[in-house]
């Protein structure tokens, strides 16, 4: 990612912060604290590299006021309060100098509806089909090959790299990013059973997204059945991640890649979810909830705090005995019992049932 | 969803059921139970939400014959045997309504090769590619920048929404839904392993889809290596799972979202496998298994029945205990069995080996 | 998958080993040791299925030197070192002889930008978009609705099924394969937390790819925050797989569907991944490690071996009880202290902390 070089000046310049050392150092790239040669860029956040700050051969460090003078003694560097906040508002000043904006206006070889309102600020790529009274907003921008559905609303400012799908009806509120791949308004999946198989339930509601969301590439999230989905503000979505049909996600929420969540759950705010866990449908999790990876939540969550469950990893030998055993704990539990009343031990007096 | 009102009586000319109440009320939408107001059509089809029967604000509620006094006692009702599949139908009705049908013929930027079949009933969207000698039966529908392959089929009625792929020689039935993203017909995941490396075995087989089968967003089936993968009638697969080369899915079966099945296992019919449960390959699930979430298949099971494994969730602090001590669960099982032994007690020896 | 017929003397033509009957026996299918009839060639590569060879209906099988006089007992057959390898060889050939080859040459619907580079061996399909700078190396295929961003680098020979994105600045070696939906490149995961929400960390690295490496359907392989993400030679990637920014995968390995890599896990090389696993951030995992389905890495792994952890199914009732006393399990290891203490036996005394 090398590319044309900026001094120190300049960053200060966009970005604040207090300047230690030369204003006229070239910066070509952004690095690790490990990576960094004399022209990069790159900032001290964890503490428990610290001991790695005086042996950095970087053109520049962000630190903490805290560490100014150890900064300083070894080279530039840039004081900012929050260095990891810093290093990520740079690496969008990088972006923005270093990508080409998208076209603004319409590809000539995209399908656009005439009934279509697409801002003149906005950008609509090459084979990309936006269907009618779709509405595009300023300065949003519909990627290569995308589509916007009927009636379906891109905010402002808002992206959809190549190839999203926003299905008839759905909406996205500001400032939001969708990846490539992202099918946002599948039907959701519910039936009626019957003798002679399952009857569809047509999925009349549509998907509600708030601002400043961004989902990952291959993600889906289900229309409602006849209420909508709802993502609100400021949450995060990875990839391949399932959200069925009347989820509601709570805002500054972030879930990891793989995750899935079954219809109707409400997740609070705040919580995070690590990769690969699911989640049972019609649950109520609370806000600051934090899911570890691989957990299968099968029961509502009214305290906020960390939840784990995963089977440990053992060498194959290990795990093929104690997973024997596993299928006979409840009898193993009895049997210990039964022990303790031969010897009149307590224990199992102080079991819960 | 609001939509232009229509009455009791054309919903009940169009779908059966006994009228109890006003033929003119107007309903302009379908809500829930809970959500209906004087304009919303609503059902009760479990009795657990009976008890909200009485305090609901909708305009009908349709209900099953058992109920019938006492939703009439309450205002217009629809009695029906079974109020959630009339739910079902009536939302299939709603959805004909008021969404518009796909328009008849090939959109003008859609590729459709000349030795292409497709029924002058059916729609290709645009920027879609129709390949050599593929064939699209009466009112089927191909969305805008769906690719089907050479000589592949899609029965009549059967939609592909946006996006989905059906690659060359694979074939799905009558009055099939694949939504975006779906990707049908990529290859098996087949290798000869070689001292130089895995070598390709290309895969010959394709994917044979029966009638009225739902495929979810992004889901992939893979063709076969020799012979065909099979999805049989009425088969329903929710997002994101992945099906492998030479899988079998009886008729009938429901699979949830995110589950993996590998290579040539064979599901039975009216089988249920809720989400994130996982299959290995070459195993036989017979008829009427219902597999949990998040449950690890290693083994073919032979007896109808509910199926369940999954580490249960817990505070974090609570689970890493519990996990440490199941790394030594064989462990402890010898000393529980060294106990018994000591104290002359009987367990040891009804213990399974 | 029937096709013309050839005989078992252009197949030995064409790919070597020992025939032993008529070369005139024509063969217009591959098919397995149970399903073969007269007119197939099939193979057996391994021992337990011996028994079946006598009885095969095959024109021919392929069969290790070791099987030489069994096989010749019964009628044609091909002796070859290897017999697995020289199917797979077969259904390459197989495949180019009965698959039309993708056109030489820029599809006229094709977007493809001036300044990109594509060789006038390679094909670019239909509706395809090839940015500014992208490179299309001689014979690579870039099928229908394929996105290959600005400066995306596609290698000699590799082929991109239809509807695959590689975004900006990524690269793919030779010979490689990329199944429909894969999506490489999509921004890595990274944000900065700060009360005010997520701040979002521009990806500013790629993702480079050997030669070689097959990846499947839907999966993801995320652009690297600064360096690059790297899946190295002849790695192959199965559908539905999450890789993160910054991972690494080492030459040789083999990963199944639905597995998740968490950002910056290096994998060494030669390992195999089954279904549904996932592994945390940061860890390191040694060369020819194999870890089984649904595992879940939390640790580096430094030792070569095969690792598992799920949890065994069990019938539902079964598992109710053993999962309720699973959440129980620290405190019933006490009770076994205790009663070992009660007993003065040795178990506890052995029992790592």
């Amino acid at each position: 990612m090398g590319a044309a070089p900026v001094t120190l000046r300049e960053i200060v310049a966009a970005l604040g912060g207090e300047l230690v050392g030369s204003a006229d150092t070239p910066i070509d790239r952004i690095a690790t604290l490990e990576a960094a040669g004399a022209s990069a860029i790159t900032f001290l956040s964890n503490p428990r590299y610290r001991v790695q700050l005086a042996g950095s051969a970087a053109g520049c460090v962000v630190v903490a006021p805290s560490l100014r003078n150890e900064a300083a003694s070894r080279g530039a560097a840039i004081v900012a309060d929050d260095p990891y906040l810093y290093f990520a508002r740079l690496t969008q000043w990088w972006a923005r100098r270093t990508r080409p904006a998208a076209p603004v206006g319409v590809d000539p070889s995209a399908r656009v509806d005439p009934s279509a309102r697409v801002h003149p600020t906005a950008s609509i790529g090459p084979l990309a089909v936006v269907e009618a009274e779709a509405e595009i907003a300023a300065d949003a921008v519909v990627g290569a090959q995308c589509v916007v559905g009927r009636g379906a609303r891109i905010g402002e400012g808002t992206r959809l790299h190549a190839r999203a799908v926003v299905a008839f009806g759905c909406t996205i509120g500001a400032r939001g990013i969708v990846h490539s791949g992202a099918v946002i308004g599948a039907d959701g999946f519910g039936f009626a059973p019957t003798q002679a198989g399952y009857v569809k339930i047509e999925q009349l509601g549509a998907v509600r997204i708030g601002d400043d969301v961004e989902i990952g590439a291959n993600t889906c999230i289900d229309r409602g059945a006849l209420d909508d989905t709802v993502i609100e503000d400021g949450v995060k979505l990875d990839n391949l991640i399932q959200i069925a049909h009347n989820v509601r996600i709570g805002r500054g929420t972030a879930i990891a890649a793989c995750v899935g969540i079954a219809g109707s759950t409400q997740i609070g705010a705040r919580c995070t979810v690590a990769g690969q866990a699911g989640f049972a449908g019609h649950l109520t999790i609370a806000d600051d909830v934090h899911i570890a990876a691989k957990a299968t939540v099968m029961r509502s969550i009214a305290k906020p705090g960390v939840y784990s469950g995963y089977f440990p990893l053992d060498e194959n030998r290990a795990f093929e005995k104690n997973a024997a055993t596993l299928r006979q704990l409840y009898a193993l539990r009895d049997r210990v019992r039964a022990l303790e009343r031969s010897l009149g031990n307590a224990g199992d007096a102080a079991e819960s049932p």
